[in-house]
């Protein structure tokens, strides 16, 4: 199928078994060019079927679809003609939206939880189409997903459309554990919206004990108690403006697209729609259906075997991060550790193996993870919130306001410093330094190897008494090290203070090169060039 | 009584007769000493009653009770011991909650949501006591709110209490309009519990068929139905993991006592609580009842009157701004204006009644702001947000992320740039240059007087076409206006440009002195001694 493929149009001419027959055969193709450049898999593959019954029922780019966080786009990216061969390439296709490669990809995306608002923001312009955000349950623990919802529900955008691609069931238990027959046939939105306004007067007109007999009344009164457990997701979206459909197999093809079709249009009382689409992440591929987890951001792995085909024995400096604050927390029972859904990705695993009750997964929810730690501060604790470095942006002003106004001992680690690579302009942390160094209070330092983020670690963890940030790139250690740099194991780290790595007094000329962080490395290339 | 008043064990000695007689001296005192420096009016006055029972059944400063914004704590502040005389004046007392005043203010805090995130923090490390988060239904729209709601429920914190202050019931018109016989009771947690689990399993073991009746089902069905506009509340903050307890009279000292009382403790099953109290904004004072909004911030007032002392006649930077927009906004039709709650303090309110159609108030939603009006600009619109400097911080991700990767001409105009005075720590709008200048694509201007202000408005919606920021200061415009300035009228501004002001070439000495914006008026000062 994905050979003779030729567009969305034809797309639309297929049967539901040539969809289907479509359907496995990207999924193949995710995989396999996954395999070859790293990605992100699983999310990707949970979402092939809701790509397709969208661009079957839908008309992109007239109606507006927007992939949250973009790295469960990649089937999106296949369909509207896109080549994934040198995928997270040079000249190959970025790995997150990018209106630059296509006219079905409406904005540059790589940060969660943005789509609602987009979404609604077109949806207000674009009256006679419908927008649709595309959003998973993890990126739900974004503040701005609520203050976008509570406003696009206020405008009463009848033409908007939130599809929650709920593979996790991590927004709250009660949303997740919804009995299927709670929601059925809501999508009759005219029975539904009579009943309602009926019953709605009927209770509120005259006191339950003159209209029914006492058996009936103690009936309704359970049934509404049971109610609040039962029909949560609904009232939950309902409280927002929102009318709530589902929960539907987000990898039935055949309701999927009758779902889609069924969305009411141009409906006398309009509200904007969350539908609700339960899917399985790594959906086909065995291994990353066992381990979603893993195969959330994967680098090259053999499809066979699912695994890693990289043979890494060098720390990174995220595992240093990792083992360090583990050991260190042995030692002092006041460190705790904090992570915006980030646990693999900054080395907290390690910590939360050994220490799982100081360690703290708030969700996607930087904001949240920076005040909540510096409550914790408050409370005499040790907080390190982990947090990549692009990510830190969203919560500049908790850190002004809730940690450096409050002058609260919180340590920041910062992951994925500098140009990060293959995912591309939306993560690389290259504002960090600027964006933190004009907030008072602060501490910043940046280790060029491994002993020296040890001994950074120590000296935030036991010297200071305030705000202080660490911020160190991705990827390994270096290998080499310079005799000046080894032989120094324990690197005393001082206030406001660098170190002489080399110094040439033979040379007459004197140059000085100054270098911060791991870039002390390309600093020393130079002077051997 | 309040002449006579020796803290929070004297009050805890009072009875309720006293009580109500002390809240109504507060109120006055409260009129009184803003009606003398400024202050933050109506939302104190409406939260007398909550901070009189709050501080009557718990015990601060071991149960922590943390005022979101905290312009709603001068009962507070009152109550335990802080002279208001010089609020918000140099060594008197600050306008906003401060440690180093008092034990009983937990945090430094000005920005809005960020209390629950607070409060959680010290839950989780207070076990043994309660940590209260009185919040307003304003910042209930912040999204940080939601970040930390989801994280509270899922730790089962069951001694965090979030007290809604609802005073305008703006969550949701569900929220605010559930009839209030519905949640009667439901602090009897035990019957509740009780009762909930039974329901649950009866209606999820067997089929409805074959359980009860047709009509009985038809009966459930609608009842199922109804309660999802009826039970909002409860399901809304229970999909966070939350009890809710309400709604309650926020102003009847006797049932606010009760209520606090009977908040379970060490439950078997915790759960952190949602109690929902309904208040009346400037409660007690007519002028303030009849118009909040006029008195949410206000400076100095005749009492009797309600009147404002000062007879301001100038420009203000703020009014400029505001009648530059309506003005283009009239030969320009792709004008829209965005704020985030802050429609009078940004000069917005005039804009609004000249292009109510084009205007958007987004609620206490920084982030969404910024995106949504990303969005706007996408689909070929001229979005102007009007956020303060300091609020501003919330949204730099956005910023970058949303609107100069995707490179998208919004124009942002920032008010209460720099120092603002009284507001104090929280406030101030000194790190926007910083913040924003490592960003690519931006353009940051600074206007020095009103003409100017209105020159680069032009100049940001017909010549760019990327994202620009002006800044200016809270306040009037300069009075006096500098010959050279006064001259040109129209400012003409071009790209990365400044212009001379003034220049004395009989000066043998050069000296260059450079003014951005609002300082260059400091600067010709200087030139003149």
């Amino acid at each position: 199928m994905l050979n003779d493929y030729k567009g969305l149009t034809h797309l639309k001419s297929m049967d539901i078994e040539q969809l289907r027959k479509l359907s496995d055969e990207l999924r193949e193709e995710i995989i396999s060019c996954v395999s070859k450049n790293g990605g992100h898999l699983a999310s990707s593959l949970g979402a092939v079927d809701i790509a397709i019954a969208l661009h079957y029922v839908f008309n992109s780019p007239y109606d507006k679809i927007i992939w949250d966080v973009g790295h469960q786009a990649y089937a999106h990216k296949l369909l509207t003609g896109r080549d994934l061969s040198f995928l997270r390439s040079k000249n190959g296709v970025a790995g997150f939206p990018k209106p630059q490669e296509s006219e079905h990809d409406q904005f540059v995306a790589g940060h969660a939880g943005v789509s609602v608002s987009q979404a609604a923001g077109l949806a207000k312009m674009y009256p006679g189409n419908f927008s649709i955000a595309v959003i998973g349950d993890g990126s739900m623990t974004s503040g701005m997903v609520y203050e976008a919802m509570n406003h696009a529900g206020s405008m009463g955008l009848g033409n908007l459309v939130v599809v929650l691609n709920d593979n996790e069931m991590s927004i709250s238990k009660n949303v997740g554990a919804i009995s299927s027959f709670v929601s059925k046939n809501i999508i009759n939105s005219t029975y539904y919206q009579k009943v309602r306004a009926e019953i709605k007067s009927l209770l509120a007109a005259a006191p339950l004990q003159k209209t029914f007999n006492i058996d009936l009344v103690e009936l309704v009164k359970k049934i509404r108690s049971s109610a609040v457990t039962l029909i949560a997701p609904e009232a939950f979206f309902e409280a927002f403006g929102f009318r709530y459909i589902g929960p539907i197999d987000g990898h039935d093809m055949e309701v999927l697209i009758k779902t889609f079709r069924n969305i009411p249009f141009g409906e006398k009382d309009p509200a904007p729609i969350l539908l609700h689409l339960v899917t399985k992440k790594g959906k086909g591929y065995p291994y990353a259906e066992e381990d979603p987890s893993l195969f959330h951001g994967i680098s090259c792995f053999n499809t066979k075997t699912g695994r890693s085909e990289s043979k890494r024995t060098q720390q990174t400096f995220t595992s240093v991060f990792g083992e360090t604050l583990t050991e260190l927390a042995c030692k002092d029972s006041k460190i705790v550790a904090v992570t915006a859904a980030m646990k693999e990705g900054t080395g907290l695993d390690i910590f939360e193996k050994t220490h799982k009750d100081r360690f703290y997964d708030v969700g996607i929810a930087e904001q949240h993870a920076v005040t909540f730690a510096s409550a914790l501060a408050k409370s005499g604790l040790k907080p390190v919130v982990a947090i990549y470095s692009t990510f830190m942006q969203r919560s500049i002003d908790q850190v002004f306001h809730d940690v450096a106004l409050n002058n609260l001992h919180v340590v920041f680690c910062m992951d994925r410093a500098g140009l990060v690579g293959e995912d591309g302009s939306t993560h690389h942390g290259v504002f960090d330094i600027s964006l933190l160094r004009c907030i008072p209070r602060l501490t910043i330092m940046s280790p060029s190897n491994a002993p020296e983020l040890s001994a950074m670690m120590i000296y935030a963890l036991e010297k200071c008494n305030g705000p202080v940030f660490i911020r160190y790139p991705r990827g390994c250690v270096p290998e080499w090290e310079h005799e000046d740099l080894v032989n120094k194991k324990h690197h005393e780290i001082k206030d406001n203070s660098s170190r002489l790595i080399f110094s040439n007094n033979a040379e007459k000329e004197h140059i000085t090169i100054f270098g911060l962080g791991y870039s002390a490395y390309t600093c020393l290339e130079a002077v051997n060039q």
